[in-house]
């Protein structure tokens, strides 16, 4: 928390936000035709809780690992080394965004990818940071 | 914060994570396919951060607006229902993060995405949210 308070900080700090020179009329017609696509604040509420459970690296490495293919706590708890409780406590966290689900397997539990959409939603970022800077 | 530590308290309280029943040797098959494809802690981190910068409402409603059009400060602030200054500040944040980019045009300064990654991690976050329960 310390670290995002720090960089709005410098980003206030930093140049301002281009904007019109002139005082700009609300353009009416823009207005009309966005309105009905605005993400109404509910769905905005969602879609932000959501990816404050993914702002986190340790939880995005373990759906790296997981994207690639079933895995138990234990095998995970090796990849990214860490201890099995800690893998345990963010898997639970993941399950409860329904992020990921699990599969039993005789006495074994596997974990998955819950659906296609987080594949493609964890592509899309590799993407765009790939992505030159002009 | 205060919401999420207290989601974290919750999620603790409740049923613990299903795992392998028995001690469960590492797969070392499995941990060779995987390791490669394992996303590197520094990358993680940039992901994190942009992750971060997405888990605000107002933010994404404003990315939602922009989503369908180019608009300006003066078009947004009416659509969302914030100051021009606050819708200012937003754009800043999100044009650090490289998910916004402006085109000046006369005195008009115009916002859109800055590139189709974000449309699509946008689209394939809703379609996440949409997904029935089971």
């Amino acid at each position: 928390m310390h670290e995002s308070v720090q960089q709005e900080v410098q980003l206030l700090q930093s140049d301002a936000t281009p904007k019109c020179e002139i005082h700009c009329p609300v353009h009416l017609d823009n207005l009309r035709q966005v309105q009905p696509k605005l993400l109404p604040m509910t769905k905005a509420q969602q879609m932000a809780e959501l990816f404050g459970v993914l702002a986190d690296p340790n939880r995005l490495r373990l759906l790296s690992a997981i994207a690639s293919q079933e895995l138990c706590v234990c095998d995970l708890a090796a990849m990214v080394k860490m201890s099995k409780s800690a893998v345990s406590h963010q898997l639970r966290i993941l399950r409860t965004m329904r992020l990921v689900s699990y599969r039993r397997a005789g006495r074994n539990v596997y974990y998955g990818l819950r659906d296609s959409h987080i594949v493609n939603l964890y592509r899309e970022v590799l993407a765009h940071l790939d992505e030159p800077e002009n």
